[in-house]
């Protein structure tokens, strides 16, 4: 394991960063497969349009790209990449010139259970903030809260749901369903990240012709799909075979996802 | 300024820290007033409530307060205290056995503007979440946005209101009314943090016969009411003036509560 913290490698960080001070600045979680980025450019745009959305100077990609690489040290593993908005006086006022921050960490490839997935409910809800929403931002006491729920390793996600019960993701993937002959995955204008393989699926599936929607999704819709998967940047697509002990539908779409995926 | 990490002064922090990943910890802001933590009980018992609602050792207070003075060195300052759950392997789940942090940083006594305070409405929303609603906790991303939106020195704080439109705190206040004999505060049940001088307010109105009440709050009965004031923890009790320019009314109960305050 690797850290650089703007590009030098084994130094701490300043504990006056405002990522730890208020948890102001995002990630990228980045599958690193045959020595390169895997859905680079999504993570880079995604980055981007964070960066905007918090009034942070976006970082140079040339210089992220060469970073991610010295981290990830070799042609499989994992790489994290958090940008804050640096250091700066006490208080949330941010600073008047920003001095953004890049830690960029390796790990190894996570020893992900092969076949289906199954899943919990989760107590812990998401708030709703559409300022927030879609950003894979620091903030992420929530889903902190809602892993430490269970540990059970035959249980490998958790779904939340928002204030109003809408299902909205798992703890750390996004969610599809096939119902009705259309791939329908939910809305995350108000809660949820906009996560990249989320992101891949929806293009995947638009440019096979299939129909696609993002929508509010409720467990009974869950219940009665005729597939329901899940998706991540490190995991790709899944298969959701059971919420709570409860089977549900098992369908192909998440197999043709994960044939072109590797392909590509 | 110092800052010390579980009592040592000088270090980087781990840039694995579960603070910085994630938001995963608490904070306190002390006024270190004549050479002691003002409102220290309620600052330790806070932080002991908010470890047990995020499921992290409570630190133990005498080494809390020999590192809060160490970082204080002097009489008047500001003391800031994190807790993290420490460092830990990616991904959300909180280690089986955590190894929580403490960092404590001293800062000089802000430079208070005098007089009553002048407030505009924020644009940004808090969102709701009974699990994490009055808890002091890292995730701030609201507060630094809502911070983000005023640059006038003549404005002093930020008003926000939760998504359904009520008002709930300041971006660094609680907020209290007087209206019908009673002295209001809004909830903090659902979103906003339960503020050291908050409880100090309602402790004192409480012990001097005042009825008091925990509601929810509008706009508009901050607008009718006899008296509005904000306080903090660093800032005591200020009058509030007005809000986007509309003057509100001004009382006394605010000096009380400061003569009181300043008495202790």
């Amino acid at each position: 394991m690797r850290v650089l913290i703007d590009g030098v490698p084994g130094q701490g960080l300043d504990p006056l960063d405002r990522g730890l001070q208020y948890g102001d600045g995002l990630f990228e979680t980045v599958a690193w497969r045959g020595g390169a980025p895997r859905l680079a450019e999504f993570h880079l745009e995604r980055l981007a349009s964070g960066c905007d959305r918090l009034g942070l100077p976006r970082p140079g990609e040339r210089a992220l790209l060469a970073e991610m690489a010295e981290a990830a040290g070799a042609a499989e593993a994992t790489v994290k990449v958090i940008v804050t908005r640096g250091s700066g006086p006490r208080g949330y006022r941010p600073p008047s010139v920003p001095s953004p921050r890049r830690i960029v960490a390796g790990f190894g490839s996570p020893a992900l259970p092969h076949g289906p997935w199954h899943a919990r409910l989760c107590r812990m809800r998401l708030g709703r903030n559409t300022a927030l929403a879609g950003l894979k931002h620091l903030n992420r006491l929530e889903q902190v809260l809602a892993r430490a729920e269970w540990d059970d390793p035959g249980i490998h996600e958790g779904l939340m749901l928002d204030d109003l019960g809408r299902v909205v993701c798992g703890t750390q993937s996004n969610l599809f369903m096939a119902a009705g002959g259309r791939l329908v995955t939910p809305r995350v204008d108000e809660c949820g990240v906009a996560g990249v393989m989320r992101r891949a699926v929806l293009a995947w599936a638009r440019a096979c012709g299939l129909d696609t929607a993002e929508a509010h999704v409720t467990l009974e819709d869950l219940r009665a799909a005729d597939e329901v998967f899940v998706t991540s940047a490190l995991v790709g697509a899944r298969l959701l075979a059971s919420i709570d002990g409860s089977p549900l539908a098992g369908g192909v779409l998440h197999e043709e996802f994960t044939a072109w995926l590797e392909a590509r």
